[in-house]
């Protein structure tokens, strides 16, 4: 198993699909092959590490897989098919198949009579396929939300200028983090009032993997919006049913969303519940006035405020970074 | 000068008059007189030392006090004149008298023929007079503002509602803080709202030394305010003309006010520039909606934002309380 993390751990870290290893052990404990799945529209890791060997030279043998084998035609058929007619004895593996549709492969694998040991080292399993099994449980991304804001809870001045409420090293934190996830989500308001680029950038340089944006709305962007010039392209999403446009969202292969504001579409975003952490850059400074980072939660009494926890607390040379969760989750 | 420190730490921190010791020596060096002020509408330090002596007892004698004499008619007699009276010879002092009509004295003596030694040990004189020689060279207390709001700045939920905002820690924390200033302010809408006593407790007791409430508006206290029965009873202020009515708590011997808030009067006092030091407890809560923790402070456009220093970041149980200071200053 320790091999087939290995295995797992050479492909994509991103993308629609886990990492998977695979190996192959003839009956009398030999390594006869190898596979890992190199991401959407390749082989899984069981069919590649069946393809090396000739017709009939699986029979009999051992198969130590990193994740349950899919039970599922997508791009490639089920993988549990793929060992039935291989004529495998046993399969060992560690971390069970969360998805709806593909999951159910150690059962079809039983009832064809083959041995299945699962569950085998699953915490290690567990960390290797890291937020592609949580967002496959949750059948969205990650949702993190940030805002940058004055200590009176402002996101701009009461003219609508906001450039710089933070400061270099706050910002340079953000680019991080974006570079980090799969794509950025803000709501029209902010590109046709702030025109961003929603690009990752690491000092003068663009981040080798780029975040792609998602401009959430029914307003047209405009033609000239620099978001049109994203290396990495953009989606739109109407913004009207959010936990459906957010499962279509991870179907594409998102697993991770940095919301980014404006306010109005922020707070909607927090209003379904479905955020996993917040980011609240605190500039020390006032604004007073109208523009706040949210604007309704839908929230009547302070009993009903969204109670959350603190989770970690950065200094960002004069700027605070407050890292939070939901109350109760982690 | 070390034995006149001792002395004037015998004073009350509280109260218009700073703590102010002095020694006598004659002219062989003998500490002939000691004295020490015991708080507004007592002698200075200078004339209780100088009763001490017989008539004529101080001609000659060496005057050791820590803060220059004053040269100003107020409760008592200007002490410059007392000491000329007595015929001292020579006057050793330590901290100028920051005072507008009060200073002046050491001129006075000089000019009369006496012999000044000024600034002995004026850092260690400095620590001593502590926040009455700040507030006397600014002629108001010195200002903190606090308010606890929610991570995106509300101080309570759509409804009103605002209890509690924060833990018991934090609440705790602002007992503790209010046991340490002179006086406590708050608007009417905040006495109407939510009939705050606005004492200081220490667990399930009220703290020994009270501060005092000072509420600020033109409307009228209700009768039944709990405000009313303040163990230190409770002052009024119209809030027309802050600075004005700053300087004359100032003259009333407070040195040290904590606002309160609300939101409109904390705003208000924002604005006029004169805050030394905010608190702000951050509880990790969301709750959107319109009651932010400051109003209008004037505030156009981002560059005109009021810049501050977190000074300091303390964690209480959930939630955080960050300490600032206008920028530039400390
Ligand atoms: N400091 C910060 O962290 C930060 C970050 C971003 C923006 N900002 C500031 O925020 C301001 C713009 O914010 P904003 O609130 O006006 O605009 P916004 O939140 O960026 O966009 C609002 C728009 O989002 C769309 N949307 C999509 N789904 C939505 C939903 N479920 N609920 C509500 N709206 C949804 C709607 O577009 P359609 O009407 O097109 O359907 C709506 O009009 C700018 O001044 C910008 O500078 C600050
Ligand atoms: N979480 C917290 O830290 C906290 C603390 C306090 C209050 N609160 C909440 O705040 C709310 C009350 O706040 P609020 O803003 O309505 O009332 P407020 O700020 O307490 O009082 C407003 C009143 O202050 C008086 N005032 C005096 N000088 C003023 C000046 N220079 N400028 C403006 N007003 C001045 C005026 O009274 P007149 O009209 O009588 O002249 C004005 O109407 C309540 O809901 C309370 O729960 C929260």
């Amino acid at each position: 198993m320790t091999r087939a993390f290995e295995l797992a751990a050479l492909g994509p870290a991103r993308g629609v699909n886990p990492r998977v290893g695979c190996v192959i052990l003839a009956a009398d404990g030999r390594v006869i092959a190898e596979g890992h799945h190199r991401g959407a529209g390749t082989p899984h890791a069981e069919t590649d590490a069946l393809s090396q060997l000739p017709p009939g030279g699986a029979a009999g043998a051992t198969v130590v897989v990193t994740l349950e084998p899919c039970n599922h035609t997508g791009r490639t058929g089920p993988c549990s098919e793929a060992l039935i007619a291989a004529g495998v004895s046993t399969v060992v593996y560690s971390v069970d198949d969360p998805g709806v549709a593909s999951s159910g492969g150690a059962e079809r694998l039983r009832a064809a009579g083959i041995e299945v040991i699962a569950g085998v080292k699953s915490e290690e399993g567990e960390i290797l396929l890291d937020d592609w099994l949580v967002t496959a449980r949750l059948g969205r991304p990650l949702i993190t939300v940030k805002w940058a804001s004055s200590l009176d809870g402002r996101v701009a001045a009461a003219d609508g200028s906001s450039r710089w409420i933070t400061g270099p090293e706050a910002r340079a934190d953000v680019h991080r983090r974006r570079a980090g996830v799969d794509a950025i989500a803000v709501g029209t308001g902010t590109v046709v009032a702030d025109d961003p680029a929603l690009t990752a950038r690491l000092g003068d340089d663009l981040a080798p993997i780029q975040p792609i944006p998602v401009v959430f709305g029914r307003s047209e962007i405009p033609a000239d919006a620099r978001v049109r010039s994203h290396p990495a392209g953009f989606l739109t999403s109407p913004g009207t049913s959010l936990p459906g446009e957010f499962h279509a969202l991870h179907s594409r292969g998102i697993r991770s969303l940095l919301v980014e504001g404006g306010p109005r579409f922020a707070s909607a975003v927090i209003a379904t519940g479905l955020v996993d952490e917040f980011h609240v850059y605190l500039a020390p400074l006032l604004l007073g006035g109208p523009r706040s980072a949210l604007t309704d939660l839908g929230i009547e009494s302070i009993a009903d405020g969204m109670r959350l926890a603190v989770r970690e607390t950065v200094t960002l040379g004069p700027d605070l970074l407050l890292i939070a969760t939901p109350k109760g989750r982690h």
